[in-house]
Order: C-alpha cells, then sequence, then structure tokens
C-alpha cells in the first residue's frame, strides 16, 4: 500500500468518524426511530458482488441472518436481476419467506457487522430507505471499523475476511469426554444385543429420495436433501427403519435379527438445550421373518429391559397395547374407519395431555360426537395386567362384533405370559392410552419411559418420558418389493441421545470427571537430558503392550508431568532419574497415594504388569 | 377394470405387436441407421407429467442416465416450459452437459425401457426425431411391455409403478459379515490409539460450506452440497482433518492427541470393484499441539507401524521425506517458486510411472527447463537412511546456499535417529520421490506401502500400494483462527477401506466363514410343546451374562436347530427333551464334535460357562 493510499484511506475514516459521531448525537436528541432517505442506486457490479458474496455464506452477514439481511433485502426490493445470479436469489426468497415480525427480530448487534464486507457496508450505508437512526449507527461504525481493519490488516498482509467458526445449526461436535461416555453406553447395548446373537449392519447415510418418499407423512418436510450436482436426488436418513426395510427388500432377505447405531438428520427446529438435534444417534434393534405369534415381539422387550438394567437409568415402566385392539376399539365405539388413524394420534397425546383436552379434541377439532369420544375415554384410561386383558375379552360391547379387538387382546394375553417367562412381569404394563405416532404399526407396540425425574446438564428437568420404543409393522418391507411380498418385522428403538442427556447430567451433578484416555503409565523424567531413556522405556512398554505416554517437550518439569498423570487420572508413573539409572534402576510411583518402589530397569514392563493386575484385583 | 376396458387394452396391445413386428422387419431389410419423422406435439400436461416424474427419479428411465434421456432430450429441444417446472429444468440442464460422445453411450437396453411410465413412451414413440430403428424397436417393445404389464397389474390390483431398489451411486450397505470385518480391523487399531493414549472425538457429518472452500484445490469439485433448503450453506465432509482443524480453532484447544475414525464423502467417479468409493471410511491420529521437534512425529510412525503389525497384512515399508527438503531442492535446481507445488505433483507420480515420464511432464507441461529437470531427476531418485541424510548434507550444491534444504535434512537426521529408538529403523526409508499431493504439509511426510501383493475380492491385484499417509501440517488451524493463530499438528490417516479389501480378498481365498454373532450357546427342543422351557432357560442364561439364542418358531424341528448352529458357528446347544426334563436334566452337546454331557437342570448356566472356558482355554 502506497502512502497516498494509506493517506486517502485515513481521511475516509476521518469523515466517518464524523457520520458515526453526526449520528450519534441525533440519537441523543431525539430518540424515537427516525427514517433517513437516501436515493437508491444498484448497479449490476453491486449485484454481482452481493451473487459472488451469497454463494459462500447463508446470510449477508455471515452465517446467522441478522439486521444486515433485513436492511439489504429493503434496498433490493423492486430491483430486478438476472437469473444467473442464484445464489442471491436464493438468498433473497429466503429473506422473503420470513414474517415482518420474524425480520424484525433478527439480531441488529455489532458482531455481526463488523463481518460485513466494507461493500456491502457501503451499499447499505449509500441506499437504505428503512433503517432507524440507532441501526444507522451500528452500520456506520462498522464501516468505520472495516476501513481501520482495511488499513491495518493492508499493512499486516492478512486479509479482512473473519470466518465465522461454528458447527451447522442444530448440530455439534463431541468433544472427547463426551465420546468416553457415549463410548461406554454404545459398549453396554451392544453387549446386550450380541447376548442376544443379533448381527449388525450398515447403510449410507444417504439414500435415494424416493426411498424414503411417502413413509413419513407430513414429517417429510424435516428430511435433508442433498444439492443436485448433476446424477441422482439424494435425501439423508431420517431414521434407519426405512433404510433396513430397503436393505431387507434389495437383497432379498427373509430373515435377520439386526441391530443398527448410526446417525441420522431432520431439519426440525432445534431444541438443543433439551438434547435435541438435528443429527442424532439411533440405535435400532430389529427381528425379521416370518415366525410364531409373539415370540420375537417379546423379545425385544426383554432386550429394552436388560439394556435400561445395565444402564443404570432407575426405575422404568415398559408400556404395551396392540394396533388390532385399538382399531377394534374404535370401531366399537363407532370412529369412522378414515378417522382411526388421527383418532389414533389424539390417543398418543394422553401421556402429555389431560383426557379433557384430549377429548376436546377429538369432538372439536376432528369432528367426532361427543358420545363417541366418551366410549373411547372409557377404554383408553385403562392400564393393567392379564387381568385386565381377561376383563376386557368378557367386555361384549367391545368383543362382541369386533374380530379385530378380540385379536388383539388374545395376542397381547400371549404376550403377556410370554412376558412372565422372560421375567418381565414386574416391568410390563398393558396400557390402552398408548397410540405411537407411526403409521406402519401393525401388531403390539410399546414405550419404555423412565419413572425417576432427572435433570439435564442444563439444569432443566429432563422430564418423565420415553426412552425407548417400538413395536410389529409387518407391511413396511413390502412397499419396496417389487411384488410387494412382505417380511414381517419387529423391533424397538432405543433414545441414546436421552440416554446421553440423562448420564451427562448425573455426572455433572457429581462433579465426577470421565477418563478420556485408557493410559496406564506416565513415562516421566527428573532431570534434563533423559529424553531417549524415556523414548527407549515407551517403546518396550508398548512392545509389552501396556498403554504408555511421555511428555512431547525435550525437558518437561517433573511437577508438571505428574500434574498430567494426576489431571487425566493415569494410576502409575514411571520416574527416570539419572542417579537411578547409574543403579540400574526406575522408581514406580502410584500416582494417587504417591507411594513409590524402586524396580529394575530390565523389569519395568513386568512390574507395571504386575501392579496393574493387583489394582484391578483390588478394586 | 371392468371387461370393455380389458378389451379395449388387448386391442391396443395387438396394435402396438404389429408396430413391434413391422419395425423389426424394417431393420431386417435394412441394417443401416434410419430416421424415423414425426410430428412435434409437446402438451404442458406432458410437460408437468415430466416434472412430475422427474422430482423423484434422476432420469426418464430411473436412477441411471439411459436411451430414453437422449430421445426425450431430442423432443424437448427447442421446447420452453415455465421456470417453477424445476425438476425438469434440472434434468434437462443436466443432460445437455454431457458430450455427444457420452450421450451416444447411454445404455439403450430394454430393461431400463421397462421402467418407464407408458405416458413416457407414448411421448417418446409420438414425438421423437432421431431414433433410428433398433432403438425404436426397444421403445416400442417396452411400450407393448407396459401395455402388457398395466392390464396385468390393474387385475391383480397392484400399482404399474415399480421402485428401483438401489443405494446411491458409489455407496453400498455394509451387511453382517463385513461389518464383523470392520469391527474387528477398528478393535485392533484402536487398541493401538488406546495405547498411545490417544482420545477421540466426532465432529458432523457436515459443515458450512465456507469451512471446506479453499481447503482441497481442484478437488473442491468433488464435495457434495446440500439443498438449499433454507438457511445454512453446508456440505458434506470431505475428510477428516479440516473438520478437526475447525474443530481446534472453534473450541480454541492447543494440544490434543485425538483419533477419529469415521465416513467421508467424495463425489469421485466409484471403481468399487477396486474397492473406490464415494462413502467411504477414514481413520486419522493426529497430534496438535506446540513440542520440541521430531518427538510426537516419529510417535505416528510408530502407530503406523504397530496398526500393520497387528493387522497382519504382510511386510511393510514406510517411506519418509521432508516439504523443507523438496522445496529446497527445488531451489537448489533452479525451479522458480511459483512452481514448487506443482513440480512436488509431478515428482508424487514417481511411484507409479518412470522417471522418463515424469521428467517429460515437468519439462513439456509444466516448462522447465532439462537442465533443472535433470538436476530434480538426479535427487528425487535416492533413497536410504541415516547415511543418506549425512551424504546429502556434505552436498555442497544442495545444502550450499539453501536454509530450506539443510533444515530439511537435519530435522530428516533427528527423526531417523528416534525412529531407531522406538524399533522403527528396519521399517523406515528416507525417500526424495515421496512428495504427497496436498498443498497443507509443511514438515515430515510420510507413506506406507505393503510390499506384498494381494488379489482383491474381484480377483483384482490389488497392487502394491500406499496403506497409509500423512505428514505435518503447521499452518492448517490457523486458516480458521480469527487471529490466524496456529496450532502445530502432525498425524497419519490410515487407509481403512484398503485394509478391508486385502481382508476381504483374503477370507474370500481362504473361503474362510467369519462369524456375524457372538452366541454362544443355543437352546434347541428335542420335540414339539417345549417352547416355554426354552424361553425359561434363555431367560436364566442371559441373567447370567451368557449369548443365548432359541428358534423363533414355536415347534422347530431339532435337525435344524442343529444345522443353524453350525452354520452360525455357535459352540454349543442346550437340548431339551421331554424325559430329560423329566429327570430334570438337559443335554449339553458340543457343536462340532457332536459330543453331548448330561447336566443338572438347574446348573445349565454354570455348566455352559465351564465349558466355555475351557474351551478357550484350550484354543
Amino acid at each position: 500500500m502506497c502512502d497516498e493510499d494509506r493517506l486517502k484511506l485515513k481521511a475516509q475514516i476521518n469523515q466517518q468518524s464524523d457520520i458515526v459521531r453526526k449520528l450519534k448525537a441525533a440519537k441523543g436528541s431525539k430518540d424515537k426511530v427516525t427514517k433517513i432517505s437516501i436515493p437508491n442506486a444498484i448497479s449490476v457490479k453491486d449485484l454481482t458482488m452481493l451473487d459472488n458474496l451469497l454463494a459462500n455464506i447463508s446470510y449477508i452477514g455471515g452465517y446467522e441472518p441478522s439486521y444486515a439481511d433485513k436492511a439489504m433485502y429493503d434496498v433490493l426490493r423492486g430491483v430486478g436481476w438476472p437469473s444467473s445470479m442464484s445464489h442471491l436469489t436464493r438468498w433473497y426468497q429466503h429473506i422473503k419467506s420470513f414474517s415482518p415480525v420474524e425480520l424484525e427480530a433478527f439480531p441488529t448487534g455489532v458482531p455481526t457487522c463488523n463481518n460485513l464486507p466494507p461493500q456491502v457496508v457501503g451499499l447499505l450505508s449509500t441506499n437504505n430507505h428503512g433503517i432507524d437512526i440507532g441501526c444507522k449507527i451500528t452500520e456506520e461504525v462498522s464501516h468505520l471499523l472495516n476501513l481501520k481493519a482495511q488499513l491495518g490488516t493492508v499493512e499486516d498482509g492478512s486479509g479482512p475476511h473473519k470466518l465465522i467458526l461454528k458447527t451447522p445449526k442444530g448440530t455439534r461436535d463431541y468433544g472427547p469426554s463426551q465420546m468416553a461416555i457415549r463410548a461406554d453406553v454404545f459398549n453396554k447395548i451392544i453387549s446386550v444385543f450380541k447376548r442376544h446373537g443379533a448381527e449388525t449392519i450398515d447403510t449410507p447415510i444417504f439414500e435415494l429420495k424416493e426411498v424414503l418418499t411417502g413413509k413419513y407423512g407430513e414429517d417429510s418436510k424435516l428430511i435433508y436433501d442433498l444439492a443436485d450436482q448433476g446424477g441422482e436426488i439424494l435425501s439423508l436418513r431420517y431414521d434407519l427403519t426405512v433404510p433396513f426395510a430397503r436393505y431387507l427388500a434389495m437383497n432379498k432377505i427373509s430373515n435377520i435379527k439386526r441391530y443398527h447405531m448410526a446417525k441420522v438428520y431432520r431439519r426440525d427446529n432445534p431444541a438443543m438445550m433439551r438434547g435435541r438435534y438435528r443429527e442424532f444417534y439411533q440405535c435400532d434393534f430389529d427381528i425379521a421373518g416370518q415366525y410364531d405369534p409373539m415370540i420375537p415381539d417379546v423379545e425385544c422387550v426383554r432386550v429394552v429391559s436388560e439394556i435400561l438394567t445395565s444402564l443404570q437409568l432407575g426405575d422404568f415402566l415398559i408400556k404395551v397395547n396392540h394396533r388390532q385392539l385399538l382399531d377394534g376399539l374404535f370401531e366399537a365405539c363407532g370412529v369412522p374407519p378414515d378417522k382411526f388413524r388421527t383418532i389414533c394420534s389424539s390417543v398418543d397425546k394422553l401421556d402429555k395431555s389431560p383426557w379433557e383436552e384430549v377429548h376436546n379434541e377429538m369432538v372439536n377439532e376432528k369432528g367426532l360426537s361427543p358420545a363417541v369420544a366418551d366410549c373411547i375415554g372409557k377404554y383408553v384410561r385403562l392400564s393393567g395386567k392379564t387381568e385386565l386383558v381377561e376383563q376386557l375379552l368378557q367386555d361384549e360391547m367391545l368383543v362382541g362384533q369386533c374380530k379385530s379387538a378380540r385379536d388383539g387382546l388374545e395376542a397381547l394375553r400371549l404376550f403377556l405370559k410370554y412376558c412372565t417367562l422372560y421375567g418381565l412381569q414386574d416391568q410390563v404394563s398393558f396400557d390402552l392410552s398408548l397410540a405411537r405416532g407411526l403409521d406402519y404399526y401393525t401388531g403390539v407396540i410399546y414405550e419404555a419411559v423412565l419413572l425417576s425425574d432427572t435433570k439435564t446438564e442444563h439444569g432443566e428437568s429432563s422430564g418423565v418420558g420415553s426412552i425407548a420404543g417400538g413395536g410389529r409393522y409387518d407391511n413396511l418391507v413390502g412397499m419396496f418389493d417389487p411384488k410387494h411380498k412382505n417380511v414381517p418385522c419387529v423391533g424397538v428403538s432405543i433414545g441414546v441421545e436421552r440416554v446421553f442427556s440423562v448420564l451427562e447430567a448425573r455426572l455433572a451433578s457429581n462433579k465426577t470427571k470421565v477418563r478420556t484416555t485408557e493410559v496406564e503409565v506416565f513415562v516421566a523424567s527428573a532431570q534434563k537430558n533423559l529424553l531417549e531413556d524415556r523414548m527407549k522405556l515407551c517403546k518396550e512398554l508398548w512392545d509389552s503392550n501396556i498403554k504408555a505416554e511421555h511428555s512431547y517437550k525435550r525437558n518437561p518439569k517433573l511437577l508438571a508431568q505428574l500434574q498430567y498423570c494426576e489431571e487425566m487420572g493415569i494410576p502409575l508413573a514411571a520416574i527416570l532419574g539419572e542417579s537411578e539409572l547409574a543403579r540400574g534402576i526406575v522408581k514406580l510411583r502410584h500416582v494417587v497415594t504417591r507411594h513409590e518402589i524402586e524396580v529394575q530397569r530390565e523389569n519395568v514392563a513386568q512390574a507395571v504388569r504386575d501392579l496393574l493386575t493387583k489394582a484391578s484385583g483390588n478394586s
């Protein structure tokens, strides 16, 4: 940058400072919103600049909507541009989709404005018709800061562009301690699946869009699509069940017992404080095959019970019901068949809403007569064990003319009998209010709930909610088979994200530190110039399959090394010292007790192994 | 379908059969390409039908391009439609992007035509100007088949639409045995990482597009973008290194030793026969932090060596070089600095191409003078151990005026010394031809190659190629930090997909069957009506943490149960029989030897445990 340019820039800065001062004064004198009117002048160059900018970022100010978007939207209203400026068009349509109230709620903060390229700030400050003085100040301050940054950065040679560092909306990184908790949960769950002889499969993270089409009803709008870059139309998987059904049909597999733990994607409004993300894990166990009634169905419940017990989440209850019974009940009460599914979703709300509200919805929103709703209400508030099944089987009104209700009840009778054989009688409850949202269930349905309340990481109550759920879906695979050949399936999904929330909350409230490595011994040096000795000892330990670390510094301080061992929960330290090495020995230190023993240099690996075995025997 | 409609359809079929017959006759009489000219008539209804069709599938014929696309493209040339028909526009632009030669190469087969909706076939057969008779026959045959299918499917009540079942291009499902191999490889690799005290992290599968922008040079075109559905602009991750650098900068982490095993995405031309997919695993180990020279660098090599040894892939060699040495060498030979990177990628080809070809490329394509290329050639064909480093340090031409070359060589001297301390002297070779493609390396670079050739699953030679690679990249994190603060990093990536190919090929050639479950005992019944006894015994076994299964059939045949045990490699079968149960005993059968012992019913779990312990002690 030549001196002349610098002087010019400094003059611009002075001028800009004046504008900011004057605006601040104006704001001080009258605090109400004032419009500043400036003539409209948008060149093709400006539009091209905006299109290029928006090729890489979602909003004018970066990755979040801001006041700058609203301001620029106002500038561009009524302005046309060629359709080849697709990024600008995308952005314009997106901003246009917000309501005026939403637009007003865009943040006005300086941090966002700070990130605006100077040309954008220039365009806004010379063109905007509708900026109140407060925001005008923000913009002009940002303009000033940008000019200063330009002067500074041109001088130090780095670019003025700041990258906003974040993960996409609704997603997060998992750090080492979160991963350690997850690995522990996964291992516990997988060991239950393996105890039941399950295999595992994996499918691609994306599917042909048509595979997902028509499977999720209204929720289809939450599916993430991939961009059309030529070739196939793809979407990220929304759950693991539909890819599983596609896998069975495509590979003509007629029986398998499989588990699948993997991430799925939903463009939902994230509620991250409550542990709801757009990218999250699902953990499914399903048994596919033509088998005798209720035998695989009850094993799924046994698997849920073993998992919840193994994870030590506290008391739980597994509610069960049957889709055929629900349909029969609706039929017996006089619900028109085309309303079965919608009334089913009303019933499904009974775990969160009182009967009166659900009754209202049925009558006022879904058009049932009050008598029909009352009839449903008489039944769906019932829950119990086998004796309730027997009682309902005697209920002439319910089972007299309705095969479906009788079939459902008889299936449940068998199911509950098998539950007892599997030792589940105390954990399972027949609950007529359980309905489950998904359309594809055809038989038994279940849902496990935790009975004890737990606080989340953020101190909110995690509520007493569903932790696992599933059921029988005999017709899904047939939707993929060219000859509509069905493979009956029953399965369950463990709400692992909820499990993580509960465990993280518990660890946080206990202030328990999670170990993120499994290092057994740290090789430390007491003096300088022992790097090579440390490296030799590490080699021996690794050769002996002992988990060992040493400092990557040439001459680390002994205190720093020992502190590291304490922080990381490493049980042992092997301390190398000049005089000890001269005597052919090494000190082994128990990090917690600080107790030290001396061992022969050539026996360190064996001595470490012995100490670790002894310690694990004691614990 | 009423009789009248059926008769009409049958008449249509007869007529269509005539067309096919005549066309076949025409083809027989003159075998050269003949144009059939039919008047153009495209209605808005037709266009709407096409737009709807293309909303869900990528090509007219389904998920792969076919002759039908070319034919329809010819039909639609010069026809306009409203921009709201975005799917049709997408498809048209995509087909337009193919060269005439590529269009001609589209498959003409009947299978694709078979899947065409009848309206499309109708549109093609009444409108197409440029179909030769051969293809015309194909189309008309498909029309005929469609009419027949219509008659058939309307009769059996199912829809005429066939769903093509496939995974997206370049992806695949992993079945249980593939997953078992992967789990075994992952466990072996992870146990090495853990032996070195590494933590693990995970990042979202997609990133803000800008995070990936400008990191991969020309390969950026291979990045998968997500569709713009309002909100942020996202892309699937292309590797694990850039998300790692973003993670460090975002969380202001200045040191970590982490591994990350996860899938990455590249829109490359898949070569699935050679194990190259668009969705594949990467497995990275990196050490970030400001440490003393070469200490973390050499540990990465030690990790690679332990992993390759543990996976028993045969002999391997780890080549090392240094970016500073390469730059110094280029400088000393007189390469202009702006050509360093491009000459670097020429050198990188030396593992596959002879020196003469690389020399040619440098001179003829990249404009080096032959003398400069010769000078490079003199060096890059050298490889050796420490003595080569010492020899080059005496080479006045190389190190006389060039600090960079001397620094690189001295770094390598230290590196090789540390390698010896870690017992790696025989596995590591200093190789001046190693260059590595990625721009971001700043120091030592390495690459492990398998020395023994292995056939892939499909009988192709897997070649003697790279199985791991990495190096130091000190400036990548700074690209994300607002203040450009760098975190020096060094790391290595294990080519796990190649490992899987090699292992799968080996298993296939040994005809080894992989166990996909870990079931220890199968609970069988010798007669009918023992389901409840099987269930009770399973419960006891599961309660005792024994992996157990039984048949989901009420009354399975004993032979079928025992065959299942043999197929699945289950070591033990507990056989329940009426007379045995009456005597209070159960037979335990060793599946392979068919040896049976009798144990008390109440002691089955303990007896199974004892037999398994004994068996594992023997093996």
